[in-house]
């Protein structure tokens, strides 16, 4: 019996797909001529304006031309199931859609689909104190959910960036993360039942209002996650969880990254319940400097900082070795914000430089600083012209690695360059069993990847998988595995 | 559009099965010698004897009689790999097997199944202090894991009844509850990765070391409670947590369900951290007091009791309404484990007074004092002769309804009375949204009913998707959904 006979094998090799591989646009548009009439007749509303294609056709990614016959906005889950018989029975391949936040164009038409916008469904249906549990519709914006909970002391302990837009339907079918996974754990965690609108119409409820239900292997997290490819989530229960009691926000500087683990290591060690654990770089910082009215936070350059919640009521809970002079305690709730800021500027501030091209990818911690030095040594030469801005959850070992050049793109070479690249940085992250989409996903970004992602085992499980759900191949095609 | 062509559905009739559905016994018992001939050649323990036969071949229940042509007890994935395809190739059934705790006859082999017992893989793989995650084979002990993590002030937050025997494996293929969801949720919550052999031997190991994996699809969640029929998990990472800091246990006695209830509401909107909330009926405390020296708990007698395990720092922080009479606080870790005592003894106090037959039902919490009134109600006329015990993890809307006769079954009149009468029993449970296993599963038990237990819709996805990971129907045939 040979070890390496079992061994988890991952080919490592970027696949080309053929250019049109899910029905062409022209096609699909003719097809999408005949499905709009339908659900006009049926009176669900449809979009056909060329401003709200574009809008509606994408998410927050802008590499791909938006290509779509028609946006559907239905009321109900009877429309959701009758807008997907009448594709099916067109053969018309759909994008399932909510507040289009999505970093890894989950949410995007390419090639002439119906995308199926689920905003106006975006009720709250129920809410049950003695379980805590919050029955919404999938299209309810997230900052709405929490709205309702905030008075009661509760929240729904997902903390993402765009909770203004992002909607919960899009949360779960993306499993969102988000700056607090360390304390709660991805969307998944929070999720009581789904419903869900197959392929074909039918409809499913999954796990039901119990906390408990063991009877049969359970298909509920398998939806979760599955970025809209096996049905679409048209209603939810959501768990609540009491508010953290305190929170003190702590910035400081750290010479390393291993330093910057050595103060998590200090944490785990001393149980100190950590709501946040974030990294950057000092050229991150200084790109935010630039461009906010912040003032510098440190006396002295240093190379990266780390900003922490913890879930402390006082002080003097802070280990010993965080006091040092580069520690900046924040003591009330704006001096919090204010910290913040200097993590949540990074971004925007990146965008403005130039041509921004981002990686999402997980370590385990133990094998981060090997992976960073080796990425931050081999850079320049790999990326001529370019610098590395180094940033992330570090506390979930997730990095968000972006490469910044100080100029567009107009004629596509850096993101050629990049994407040449991905082969080296995902098989260094391979190597060491890491992930290469930590929270965004695949989407269409990532579907030359997949070999990166998973073994061949588990790619022809899931594809196999997936054509249980869905034989004709219509539910969001391109996207995630296939 | 018409809103009840889409209501989920259940048929809610019990199916009879042919007695002999997944290969008869002597065919099995031929195709075990070639099996177990392989298996010595490559050096793989195998044991054969009678006692043997009957001790590995089955689970805690005792309605089946066993029949398997074998024990195997792998030491390593390679071994299980090899059992695996030797079985395929010649079509012979497997009853994946661990601590064989399990009360759904998940674990029992009826048709000269092989039996793999994974006791043999015990080990520790791994320990990482920064991302607290511990490594293990699937064949470890469930105690095992708590000892190696009680010195460092974790746990995993999994409190089994049977922690000294069951097994990380078995907790995950049944998705274990126990007597700590309301606080820390199922087995499910926390596991990071886990590694399965296919029935075709092939391996897959899922998310991997890292906290955060949304690179495609997770198959993680669909085995984790899929009582070994799509896989055996061989190894985990499991995800530990601090050691609740304080526990303040109460046991109080109150008038009704709804009560208890009340309880449990004014708990929550006090937002106090509940680590258990357990009930039961009066008659449960009698036959404990019975069986045991324990004293009685209170002074007047009471309809049930709710037993509380609360993480409060001090008693000052017991809310008002719980400070009457009929409370007792325990004030040392002894009194605690003496209040426990009474709920702890319900299970074997019970078995010793006849018949007893289990239900393991979860309800919404709002829903249960109608069920219960219901059931209560209608019982006597439905069990003649018999008497109803109530007690479970309330707080989770688990409900352990007994039924007791003073006296033997032999004949099996009493099981067949009683299996008529699931059908009452399930639909209004189902009627209820409720389940009809909260946390034992299905097993061989619960297969007749597997349309109280999901949609017809469902349960045609979960056939289909057991086809995807093993064609020949090889993996724990009869258990679960298929």
């Amino acid at each position: 019996l040979e070890s390496s006979k079992h061994r988890w094998e991952l080919h490592g090799k970027i696949t080309h797909h053929k250019k049109v591989s899910f029905g062409d646009s022209p096609t699909n548009l003719r097809k999408g001529m005949t499905v709009l009439k339908k659900l006009q007749s049926l009176g669900i509303e449809v979009l056909v304006e060329a401003e709200d294609l574009e809008n509606y056709g994408r998410d927050w990614t802008r590499f791909h031309k938006v290509a779509t016959c028609g946006i559907a906005f239905p009321k109900s889950t009877d429309e959701v199931s009758a807008i997907l018989k009448a594709c099916g029975a067109q053969g018309l391949p759909v994008v399932p859609s909510g507040g289009r936040t999505g970093l890894a164009a989950g949410a995007v038409a390419t090639q002439g689909e119906l995308v199926v916008n689920l905003s106006r469904m975006n009720r709250i249906l129920d809410w049950d104190p003695l379980s805590l549990t919050l029955h919404v519709e999938a299209g309810i914006v997230h900052e709405a959910v929490q709205e309702f909970l905030r008075p009661q002391g509760l929240h729904w302990p997902v903390d993402l960036a765009s909770k203004g837009s992002c909607q919960i339907g899009g949360n779960l079918a993306t499993n969102a993360g988000g700056l607090r996974v360390i304390r709660y754990g991805h969307a998944r965690r929070w999720v009581q039942s789904l419903k869900v609108v197959l392929a074909d119409g039918r409809l499913m409820e999954l796990h039901g209002p119990v906390e408990k239900n063991n009877a049969g292997t359970s298909l509920r997290d398998l939806f979760i996650g599955s970025e809209g490819t096996l049905g679409i989530i048209v209603e939810a229960r959501l768990r609540a969880a009491s508010l953290p009691k305190n929170r003190l926000t702590l910035l400081t500087s750290v010479p390393s990254l291993p330093a910057a683990l050595e103060i998590l290591k200090e944490l785990r060690k001393k149980q100190l319940p950590i709501l946040a654990f974030e990294f950057f770089r000092e050229n991150c910082l200084q790109r935010v400097l630039e461009k906010t009215q912040l003032r510098p936070p440190f006396r002295n350059s240093s190379a990266a900082a780390v900003l922490m919640d913890l879930e402390l009521a006082d002080v003097s809970e802070i280990p010993e070795s965080l006091s040092t002079a580069d520690t900046i305690v924040a003591e009330t709730e704006e001096q919090a914000r204010n910290l913040w800021a200097y993590r949540e500027n990074i971004t925007e501030s990146l965008a403005q430089l130039g041509f921004v091209y981002k990686h999402d990818l997980a370590l385990p911690l133990r094998k981060m600083p090997a992976f960073v030095e080796k990425v931050e040594s081999e850079f320049s030469q790999r990326f001529p012209g370019a610098e590395l801005y180094l940033f992330g959850h570090l506390g979930d070992g997730n990095l968000h690695l972006n490469v910044v050049w100080p100029k567009k793109d107009p004629d596509g070479k850096l993101l050629s360059l990049c994407e040449k690249q991905n082969e080296w940085i995902f098989s260094e992250v391979v190597a060491l069993q890491g992930s290469i989409s930590a929270e965004h996903g695949l989407g269409l970004l990532k579907r030359k990847y997949l070999s990166f992602a998973k073994s061949p085992t588990e790619l022809e499980m899931l594809r196999k998988l997936r054509k249980v759900f869905d034989p004709q191949g219509l539910l969001n095609p391109g996207k995630g595995i296939e």
